[in-house]
């Protein structure tokens, strides 16, 4: 997607060691209506999946999530993060670690708001290891529900998320993919 | 806002005692269409005070503060939650108490995206005891900028922080106001 391809090249900071900050237009401060253009490419892309429900996880997932969920118009999910294990037994639940902060965090859903009917287009911002998105996968697969599709705005192809989860055979699209250099610099491209 | 109203009263668990749960189409599982509909209310609402930027705070006010970014076409902030007290300098930070939880965080927000030039609309889904907005006022406080407004989804009349925030002269409007009676059930009313 161009738009973001150029936004991430000309406001993004790249920095060595393939860091890739994008919170002045993307995931703190937010451009509405690049957010809005992403939001449409996603239903462009998975349209014909006839999503009944979009999954997607806080904080930095519900903009965009909310955009496409405008034009698919189906509701939208945020499975919300918690430090602590959780004790009750009416919310679907997975553990998902977090690389970069070193730490192990769950993810959980309230189980009255996914079901076996549901066709379920996973949503996010930035694909790295691949542990959120794996992470509502399996709330997916313990609610019964299918995953049609899991839209990203920033993959990054130096990390194994992608692979693993298209290797499982999920409909994975990323709008921009970062690859990291032998040089170190960062390049920043469609997906092929 | 009618629409917002005749969800609550119909959608939404009402407890006695003044619990209001909306996550079945508020602030968990997302109705879409509402979410926008609450997003063009905001705007109608707002629009003469011109903001040129939206703050709100994760999780659940980023999608309707989206939406109404969309209308009026500037960009959306939110503030972070944080456990731990911010050891940068590079940040506006604020302590917010929940009562709910019966614990205290940090807001924050990086000082390269709120300036002194900034007209700002305020967004949240609840206003109960208001420190949420409390906290995100005294981040523009602090910034410099400007509080042209402040946008709730649900006031609860019965908690304090309605009436402190109109009080400390803030432009505050509420699309759906919950009376809690003496016999404890609770009516859902347009703001006065």
């Amino acid at each position: 997607m161009k738009e973001l391809i150029d936004a991430i090249n000309k406001d993004g900071e790249l920095r060595p060691g393939g860091v890739v900050l994008v919170s002045n237009f993307l995931n703190h401060r937010m451009r509405t209506s690049l957010i809005d253009h992403i939001g449409e490419e996603f239903y462009r892309l998975f349209k014909d999946t006839k999503p009944t429900l979009i999954l997607t996880i806080e904080a930095s997932g519900i903009a965009m999530a909310v955009m496409a969920g405008r034009y698919f118009d189906i509701d939208v999910l945020f499975a919300k993060k918690s430090a602590s294990k959780n004790i009750h037994d009416d919310v679907y639940t997975s553990m998902v670690r977090s690389y970069t902060h070193g730490t192990v965090f769950e993810v959980r859903v309230d189980k009255r708001f996914i079901s076996s009917s549901d066709r379920v287009l996973i949503i996010d911002d930035f694909l790295a290891d691949g542990e959120a998105l794996s992470g509502m996968i399996d709330i997916c697969r313990k609610a019964g529900a299918e995953v049609v599709g899991a839209g990203i705005c920033v993959e990054k192809s130096f990390q194994p998320g992608g692979k693993k989860i298209r290797a499982s055979g999920i409909n994975l699209h990323s709008l921009a993919v970062v690859d990291l250099n032998e040089d170190g610099t960062i390049t920043v491209r469609e997906e092929e």
